[in-house]
């Protein structure tokens, strides 16, 4: 039996941890920590899973998680790295599922973040966690810096291409648009249903957090600089996020070899789809599932990278669990299915 | 006062164009013909017009149109080709918001919409009811051919950086969301709530019948091909195209001298409002405007052209009263604000 | 000309009027006041109206408003009442579409609101502009009490049964559902996208403020106390009201002789349509009328009134045109058709 | 381990079925029949289960089914009273999610079903499957006629307030607003996102198949008669029913013992939550429980029930899994956690 904790539990990505940790018979859930809901039962945040989680959020306090076998840090950007080195030590793994702790340096941090970063020694320890890239090293890991949702997406639908030779290194162009709940729990005006609802809107164009993400993962991933334009749209639905990904191809190739060559290189993966067709969120909700296409555009000649998430769920609870299952040597899909 | 019918009233657009005509006081809607449901009252279909507009949808019967200034023909893809050439001669003038009129060859209709075009003789004299683009020739024409929805968008957003030689004509990528009445008001498993809902889907990858429109009048107004990838998306709401497109900047500009170049080349146009920022749905729901704005995306470098319409009204009905206005003299914004 | 401000032009409401009033060639929107959007252009909030009224907000000063014909108040509820004093005497009429000056009484209004009211002598002399039941008051009033939105559905439903003496007075349930732009523009979690989107609550059982209002119309019109539940509920629609109505008949009658009670109690009404068959919010969004349909249960032998209008319009801007018009000897569809 | 097939398996319910299912490593599935789907694999139909069940869709063949545990049989309403009768002696045990065999006769089958019933004879075997109510009968059965979603929720919001006398039988006031997956999965314009998004309608008054269903069950379970208006509105969501119920108190009684007589009676029950405040269908939304809260209006003194349930969940295919538990003595909340 592992046991663990959740600090950040009463957001959005907490709450879809529990449901998932719910399922297992080998993981104890201990502590879950949340500042302005300290005292509260489980049900009055989660009210789904009243009854289902006997406990109650308590305020955050290192020395009560002494011991446990792994720390889920869900809490918002900028916060988690003033708990993580507390938890260093004490609790044998952590898993961080914001951030804090994904880019490879504190400058870069500062500059999309908009703040210090106050353990910058922390960033060359973290490994970076998608499993489809990592599984060796995050099986060796004591800090896992869980991909954020967009970057998921993204990398997954570009990896294959890129390692491949398929496509050209520059020029990308990354259309992807995302459900409210990304954005958290969190009240502003912009955020409610009457300004959402039967509306779109891209935002941060140039200046999202994620753009350093997906460009630190991709260089290293392929030993080049990869450049793409970023374009994050919000759409009225909760959950999910749609990636549609415009690449040249780099000499000619057919749509059946750039179909083989992806397919080929996510044989083994347990959770990444490669489907003809065009993928929907429908497809993933509530999974921990990436599913692709491919498409070469008739008129364009393009490359058409179809990747599709939700992105609570493999764009970060699930991925979550996922790395805890690799941490633990349980079988990758426990709780995922 | 001027007479007026609808040809295929009981749609989506024909409802709109209901909306709008009933705030002319200049206007005389004499007649609305619907097949499948001719000999209701319009507010049984339109139930929102019940009681304001006392007439009855009926068969079509070319007859009955004559001595009409004009009539709007707002049928299903295929069908106004043979209507139309019964109505000349009959009517004053004839705006169609379908498809049947907008391509210059039948070869490339039969193509993109699967069927044979019985009028290729009428091709050639439509007039691609932009008023943006043809305003003149609008004015004289005596059949327009009403733009589609995504070219709509597309085209407006890209007609300055194309005329202007800010961008390369080549390698455009444009990625549009639409609304579900786009699709008109149908029977489909596709198109039912529990199914959109919460989804996203791309969908007609390198087959939709807009590409050869779109490239057919961007080709015409700058003298040139002009290449692109364009792929649709159906995201849940009712109304509203948002595109979002991409391109390589043809020499060094500064985001100013764009912005400059796009209010310059609007500057007299009553419906597209060049803005700072960014675009969302929310600004043009239920107006005639079409919202633009440009970015420079600092790490690739490209142009990002943003451009929204509401489908319905600049995107089919609304645009077919300014161009009615146009065509007889009135105010543009007659009817329109 | 007739010269109008809206003071609280911000809002969902204000924004409303707005667009309703620009269709006017008849009146001129002279002033709009909004403390905290002050400097910025209408189009900066209303983005909609962008280029369509080159406006700003202002700060409220009732010196500036001297001498226009009208003024309507749109503000947050307990905040009229400190306005509506400083404007009488400056301006020839007074709209107030909150709920400030509904109630008869300053006790009532305190026990509901949850405030004392500051301005209690006025309470007397505002008419609840409500036309179908006050259209002569209305038209000589000087300060103008425009109906919550909950209330104009249900009393518009029950005016005909009860004054017809159709269903007993007691016992009556009235269920409501509202659309989320009801609730103002405001930033709190509970309305939210990702909290309201796929729910459904019921909300202030026993509490809410309009349960006094429809009470006290429904006795005043009926001469006698009437009793019911009043449940409203929060449904994911940005606009409109659904009341389902249930009632005991008092006696025996037919279906046919309720529907004609009805049809011959609002024979003149300009904006209720009475109908058979079942209303849906899609009869009436955008629009200011009300749809009404009555049933009798056959199982329970209930009388069944269905009521919906625009929480928007008929709910509160269009109603205040509508009283407009009335105030000022326009015709009663001027801007609202 | 047991063996189990789903007839029927294409439709919403049958995806629901398979997704708990899947969930289990003490059932398995050996047959999922779709007549229209034949030959198809269930990701095809059910993308998210796409690679997690490698079955693929069969033609009805009660041959193929010999001997297996358990049938579930998820067909359109009048399709299993065809079916069950070859599957019994064949198969251990028969849920049926359909509403074929949940009336207790012939004649008021036809009545609201609109055909006859072809298998008569097997109304007087079928348990009704509401577990609150029937478990030891369940656990006896070998066919189980699953609840309806409404009658699911408004039984079990109105059994502790009949059983303990605090109400009276008559008179009472049942709304209930649904979600569109209620509808299935069907082509229908009146079905279609551009009819349901921002709409809401009340729907069948007085007709709907489930009214004898809430009568029949309520006065057996009571011992008398049981009267009530049954009004079913359709909402802009996905899933959930809401149940607002209002009955007359049977005698003074206090809010407080009102829900202590629920939580009392309840006590016992694994998958109803006696709530205080206001239940949400996000309480719910995909799990197996009914929230259950009270309230006695002030003003009315009417006792107001608010019940909520996933109407895919414990108003079909997660009801079908605990009656499946209930058959064969697993833990009830197996797969249902």
């Amino acid at each position: 039996m592992m046991s663990v904790a959740i600090v950040g539990a009463s957001g959005y990505s907490g709450g879809e941890l529990l449901r998932l940790l719910t399922r297992s018979d080998r993981v104890s859930v201990k502590h879950l920590t949340a500042q302005t809901q300290a005292g509260l039962p489980v049900g009055a945040v989660h009210t789904d899973l009243a009854r289902v989680l006997p406990l109650a959020f308590e305020e955050f306090d290192a020395g009560k998680l002494d011991g446990l076998d792994c720390a889920f840090v869900a809490l918002p950007s900028g916060e988690a790295m003033h708990i993580v080195p507390a938890l260093q030590g004490r609790v044998g793994r952590i898993i961080d599922l914001g951030g804090d702790f994904r880019l490879p340096d504190a400058a870069l941090y500062e500059r999309y973040y908009g703040h210090p970063h106050t353990a910058p020694g922390l960033l060359g320890t973290a490994v970076y966690g998608l499993p489809e890239l990592h599984r060796e090293r995050i099986r060796a890991a004591s800090l896992v810096a869980n991909p954020g949702c967009y970057p998921t997406s993204a990398i997954l639908g570009l990896l294959p291409a890129l390692a491949r030779g398929i496509i050209k290194p520059t020029g990308i162009v990354i259309n992807a648009l995302s459900g409210v709940s990304g954005a958290g729990r969190s009240k502003s005006v912009e955020l409610s249903f009457s300004e959402v609802n039967e509306n779109i809107r891209a935002y941060k164009i140039g200046t999202h957090q994620h753009i350093p993400e997906i460009r630190t993962v991709l260089a290293e991933a392929c030993s080049q600089d990869v450049t793409f334009s970023f374009i994050p749209h919000l759409v009225p639905l909760t959950r999910g996020i749609y990636s549609t990904i415009h690449a040249d191809l780099d000499g000619a190739c057919s749509p059946e070899s750039v179909q083989s060559a992806y397919e080929e290189y996510y044989r083994s993966e347990p959770f990444v789809r490669v489907m003809s067709g065009i993928p929907e969120i429908k497809n993933v909700v509530h999974t921990n599932f990436c599913n692709i296409a491919t498409h070469i555009e008739p008129h364009s000649g393009k490359l058409v990278i179809l990747s599709v998430i939700d992105n609570l769920v493999k764009g970060a609870a699930g991925q979550a669990i996922q790395n805890f299952n690799i941490l633990f040597g349980l079988p990758e899909h426990h709780m995922l299915r």
